[in-house]
């Protein structure tokens, strides 16, 4: 295998994303990749649809690869593997990991920790097993990068039943994206990983900030669950976990309801009443709407004071890296953030690196790696 | 006035603590403080006690200052202000204030927002207006000095309405401590508070920080509730406000319940399953038990994390504040907390100063100050 394609496969409730890449080996063991080509297929399991479930749009995306005029592969033994985003690795996958029957079966016993991920995920892998059961098929999960978090990291400060009981702990997630910009900050700094400190800020709709020393995951601020952390396009963030109980008591209204408060009216939009889009709040706050100001600047602060609890948890950082779409085009966003942030520090050549995150290469790569081995 | 002392009353629910200090003028327009007496008044309303309300015990309180052999003043006429520790003061009172039927009003309105301890406060003002209506009273609140935050630093990611409807917004708590040991700690410093960037640490059986910035608090751990922050004795400070709905649903418990374990069953004691104080806590992890030991390094690693994030919202700091019974007796805790903490920064000579707080003596103070205007 001097050359190979990999299928890269994102699946959501009622979506597909694909990427195929292709991977060449080069001299060193290591290997190039170049993708040839992506899409998405929508609406999977709608009225409407001629997709009924994730087996059709498995099979509908390998023929859009092999047929017709934009066909990109002659013959699906092209394809030397499949890699799968997986959401939820729980404590079991501490790395991407080829795919058998028993890891088939611990990531249903994840099912419960990303209800709304895992089994999207997983209905997708097994659609690509009935339909290719001979290519091999690779787990890449969101959590994996940060199973290196130490314990003192990860245990919450509650009875230490629920973390025996139910794996009630911080996970955190992007995994794939902060470990993909910590590398290919390495790369830019030309220096080895090994040797840095570095503090990588995913901020797309949902934002995440991880603390990587030495090239491991030591920190992170999303939790047990992707709400915990930073101020999100409409996900809270850190609040006074009292606060929960006391909407759920003024407001009358069940936890349920709290959940979709918490997840889908808060952050951005909740603070701004105008939107969850950074653009928009920036150019509002420009003309002078005051809470979209407000948004903009509780969002950046909140980020600010991670970067600094890193600096202080790493002892130092070499560089401080944006990712995703507001880390990666928003510069008055950056400004704000890194603003005065290194005055006081020892070192004032802090860089500051914005790099575009490319999970799905990430995976590829991976994938690559496990069929390799 | 020359002379003349102020009784300060701590009123909790079935106890009332006080303090009686000497205020002398002296001649630049301050005034020095000597504590005469102390104590405490217990069990107030129990079945088995003397003392059936707040009114009682602020009577038998009083006799104890002026009858027999311990007498320590002749006559109730030598005090000359009464100084009063109030929880919450909302977003209405931003500094000590003379009590008046409408500063009355106010503190009832706050009963929502501290429902443990504002009627209890409230009781301990009414009994000395009944007893002694004519000594000026002054409401010192917990919440007051941190009214100068900024905007960004106390709205919560949450739906704006919140904070309009409800006041749900960071508050934070142990401001009159805060206050006191950053007065101290220019006073050692030998430079102005105005001039100093401060980290002030209340590490009691409850534990809050501060950022102190040229005097004035910028922002703090405790929220809107005493809960939010640090992991304390009990209480388990900041954790993903997702778990709050997880373990109502897993537990299968109300959430009164749950507010009770988060209160008074995570924290020290929750982690480790052995105790809320630290000393224990220290000795058993240094015997090798694991859960103490987790809980120590939890407990020190938020400490430094939250240094760190208020070190990047100063642009710096000068001093790091140790106070409360933690942050005064354990030097493991602030040996592990500062341990590397400033080997990046700039400016090596960042101070650790421990300062005993001394909430009484600051409520005297401005009690003093507020009456001789």
């Amino acid at each position: 295998m001097t050359s190979c394609k990999i299928l890269v496969i994102n699946s959501g409730s009622s979506s597909i994303k694909y990427r195929l890449f292709r991977a060449s080996k080069n001299g060193g063991g290591g290997a190039r990749f170049a993708l040839v080509t992506k899409g998405l297929i929508e609406k999977i399991g709608h009225k409407d649809s001629n997709v009924h479930d994730h087996k059709e749009g498995i099979q509908l995306l390998l023929n859009t690869l092999t047929q017709g005029q934009g066909a990109k592969i002659k013959d699906l033994s092209e394809i030397c593997a499949i890699g799968h985003r997986i959401v939820h690795g729980g404590v079991t996958f501490k790395k991407p990991t080829l795919i058998t029957s028993e890891v088939m079966a611990k990531i249903r016993e994840c099912f419960e920790l990303a209800p709304l991920h895992n089994p999207a995920n997983y209905a997708g892998v097994e659609a690509c097993q009935a339909i290719l059961p001979n290519v091999k098929q690779v787990a890449v999960f969101d959590t994996a990068f940060h199973q290196s978090l130490p314990e003192h990291a990860y245990i919450y400060g509650l009875p230490y039943e629920y973390y025996e009981k139910y794996n009630l702990r911080k996970f955190g997630f992007h995994g794939t994206s902060h470990q993909y910009v910590a590398h290919e900050a390495a790369r830019i700094l030309e220096r080895p990983l090994r040797k840095l400190k570095l503090i990588t800020c995913h901020l797309g709709n949902g934002c995440s900030i991880a603390a990587v020393k030495h090239g491991q995951s030591i920190d992170t601020s999303m939790g047990f669950t992707p709400l915990e952390g930073l101020v999100m396009g409409t996900r809270c963030g850190d609040i006074d976990p009292a606060s929960v109980i006391f909407l759920a008591e003024k407001e009358k209204i069940s936890l349920e309801e709290i959940d979709r408060v918490l997840n889908y009216k808060s952050g951005l939009k909740g603070v701004s009443g105008l939107s969850n889009d950074m653009r928009e709040i920036w150019e509002a706050a420009k003309e002078g709407h005051h809470r979209a100001k407000l948004a903009f600047d509780i969002f950046t602060y909140r980020i600010k004071k991670y970067i600094g609890s890193y600096i202080a948890a790493m002892g130092g950082v070499d560089a401080i890296v944006f990712t995703a779409g507001i880390g990666e085009n928003e510069a008055h966003v950056r400004n704000r953030i890194t603003k005065g942030l290194f005055d006081f520090l020892d070192d004032k050549k802090v860089r500051v690196l914005v790099v575009p995150t490319n999970e799905e290469l990430m995976i590829a790569k991976q994938t690559f790696h496990v069929v390799s081995l």
